[in-house]
């Protein structure tokens, strides 16, 4: 997993049937963390912008959340508790 | 998943069976924010191009868009509505 | 597998009902091993801070390590006896 | 998947049973398209030194050449047609 | 699947139960092949210090190399015949 920000989100009126329902936010990896650029993750916990959030990335954005058939490379899985310091 | 522009097509007469029939298109991530380079993705949405597209990557592209048994690693899954600062 | 070195923790309290039990290491990949910077890995072997360990990533870090439905892409699956000469 | 140019092969006679039979051609990734370094991959469709192919990568190299039990992890799966304007 | 060198082993005692009985081969990309630096891969065919081998990496390592429930993401899986001019 990698630990990114929440920064925004992004709107997809035609997509997979499979995706209906879900929100796209964008994530960007802590730069300490993880050089790679922002992805857009599912979100199923509910995070908001800028909170620090756990994404999983590959198959197991699929088939750990329950999203089997579902076209998704990469979930919010968790909300990483304030106070941290991860920067 | 990514976000990208579609910027072209490729024609492939030659290949395997269970791809006969799917739009081969040339997507650009964008370099905000992806900086990987072009890559090819299945297109089951029927994006344009010129549009911004949301591309799903590895297992999730086969899986989630019933071709569980074709070899495709990237399909485009929605199109980005217009009118949202990406780039 | 990439080699890395245990460098800290995080919490999450509000997370995947999946991933409740689990400890999340952070990990930092040897610098001559790998140079990708900082991931998340799921320690089931009971690893601590400043030790080598073994991470596998992708599908392996599920299905090898009985947790098949979690939302998980990295999991501490080794530690490296001491006295190797790694970095 | 990505687009590549196949530059030569590569010979292993010692090598896993479910291996046997095929043929490991090095490919490279075309600049323009992805800036990776050379893989090699299981050539299905037969495509000859020069020619311009579609590499999938990751399980959608087994499963969509029915190949599920062979450690592959990157197949032609098309050649591009000549005329095109891909570099 | 990439290209590579072995270039040592590493030693873990406390490892997962279905990774005992393993060799854990460091394995140096050819630099002309790709880029990346040392992974280790599970080595099921005897590859010795020095030669260049074939290496498979994601699911491919596991279910191809009859490890399927092994958290493994790299195997050595095949060896490169010698006199090939692969640097």
């Amino acid at each position: 997993m990698i630990i990114g920000k929440v920064v925004g989100s992004v709107v997809s009126t035609r997509k997979c049937d499979n995706l209906v329902g879900n929100k796209f936010m964008i994530v960007e990896p802590i730069p300490s963390l993880r050089v790679d650029n922002r992805i857009v993750a599912i979100d199923k916990i509910g995070a908001g912008i800028g909170e620090y959030v756990l994404v999983a990335q590959g198959s197991a954005a699929r088939v750990g959340c329950d999203m089997e058939k579902a076209p998704v490379d990469a979930a919010i899985v968790g909300i990483i508790d304030e106070g941290q310091n991860l920067e």
